[in-house]
């Protein structure tokens, strides 16, 4: 794998600054640029508030002013990835934009350079087709905030090089993420997938009034979620049944067989629902009090990740 | 509600004795019956570890001995029940056994009394029916083990009286529990039919050759599941959206639509995908260190419990 020491971070919203601490707590040299220049002002005040955050649950092993000196706001795209070994882009979830930076990218990069994108809507291979450079480049996917969730989907497509996909899931071990080979590209990837298929029958039992919004969700937050924020499905099957994977799919799969052919009727998403199940949510957290709830959510991400970290 | 006093359990392997403990900790006296006398002479020994385990992260409010001496094993169904406000059943999973033990049950109990079904295959009709006090019962379905996952799902059969449904979740909520309820009977209940849909996906794509059972599992465990281990699927896209649940829909609708139209066309459940998904488990974790593994994931449950109740 090639020595990675310096790392292009292209658009600085939430995500595309959380990448620069990830690369940076990991003792790397980081540019970042946007289009924005107010997004290019706010960085350092998010850095600054996460890194807080971060030390006070003993979550970085440099200082909160070691990382921050690690990473530079520069004023033109070509700056941040002109010496870069990986970029890592999160510009705005629309295709011709991705087009448009990626093609940017593709003529200010070495030969050596891999390029990531934090898209969860586009597989690489619509943006990046026409590239000169295209065999640089491929899907690197978070879960946002990334400096908080580990887990990062590396996803080809079908141009893209051997070389790069070894190297980024590489280079997000080495800084500490949890890479997934995702093998060739579909809609969703693999966890965008699980969750719209948990969503969909979410909906359907919603819609077809078996339970509230607040229940469901009950059903995970206090049940199924506590597991799998530390073991996957198929492990938590596998531990559930003295026969292992095996032995819980000969007891078991003619029960989900079952539940599959009995899914309700009822469309996932309808506008009727959505409306109805919003209203739920408005009533339980009112729209002034979302932010506060945003802020309570991340500081548990926090809290767990020290947790898992603990273990 | 009723005052519960005194609570039956009928049944008690690991469910039947955890069920127990989360009784007797709420300071309820507790009587245990199972037609295995061997069942019974290892409920105690059960109780003792799981009580020391739950006393030493500071889960119990009462001490592990006031919690014990509140557990009675008992020689007859009918000792277990006659006296009891309230009895939770956890016999095998079997609906000619379902069936007996409901008859015993129901000739036993008083008129007040209401009877919950731990099964996660049957809905209560299935061995209700032809009770005469059929109106008493009902599924009060835990995730295992429930003294150390709160959900429990509520699902009345067409006969179960509303008195009988507001009971049991009452009195669910007074020990601890988190009560779901579900309107109305379905396969798998809400919880198993989240999980199947999960677990369909997930074999889809393995089966497909999209990823690995491991990195499929990472997904949930480093990513997903992260969330949901505090806050639901529906709360989870209610804050990840600056519209909140309506926005998140208006934005992401459509990609979750463009999923469903793309699922693999691979069956989920598959022989040859089971057996070559159960190998890959055993090269992680080989069959021998399986029960280590088990244990180490139940004392992951209570350490994320003990730190869920600091929140």
């Amino acid at each position: 794998m090639a020595n990675i020491k310096s790392v292009g971070v292209v658009g600085a919203g939430l995500v595309g600054t959380s990448w620069a601490i990830v690369f940076a707590r990991a003792g790397l040299q980081v540019k970042v640029y946007d289009a924005s220049e107010s997004a290019r002002e706010n960085v350092s005040r998010q850095l600054a508030r996460s890194l807080m955050q971060m030390s006070q649950r003993g979550l970085l092993k440099l200082s909160a002013q070691e990382v921050e000196s690690r990473i530079e706001v520069v004023p033109t795209l070509v700056d941040a990835v002109r010496d870069a070994d990986y970029v890592q882009e999160s510009v705005r979830e629309d295709l011709t934009v991705k087009r448009e930076v990626a093609a940017q990218i593709a003529t200010a990069i070495q030969a050596h350079s891999v390029v990531g994108s934090s898209t969860s809507g586009f597989p690489s291979s619509a943006f990046t087709e026409s590239l000169k450079r295209r065999e640089q480049f491929l899907v690197v996917h978070p879960v946002n905030p990334p400096h908080l969730v580990p887990v990062v989907e590396i996803v080809p497509a079908p141009w893209t090089s051997r070389d790069a996909v070894a190297l980024a899931g590489a280079f997000m071990r080495q800084v500490g993420q949890r890479p997934v080979a995702v093998n060739r590209e579909i809609d969703g990837f693999i966890l965008n997938r699980l969750q719209g298929a948990l969503l969909d029958e979410a909906w359907r039992l919603y819609s077809a009034g078996y339970a509230s919004v607040e229940d469901i969700d009950a059903t995970i937050s206090h049940g199924l979620g506590m597991r799998w924020s530390f073991i996957g499905p198929f492990e938590t099957i596998d531990l559930n049944a003295s026969g292992g994977l095996a032995g819980y799919a000969e007891h078991l799969a003619p029960m989900y067989r079952r539940i599959a052919e009995t899914r309700p009727i009822e469309e996932p998403w309808s506008d009727e629902a959505v409306a109805r199940a919003h209203a739920e949510r408005r009533s339980v957290v009112p729209s002034e009090d979302l932010r506060k709830r945003r802020e309570w959510r991340d500081e548990m991400l926090l809290r767990l990740l020290a947790f898992k970290q603990g273990e």
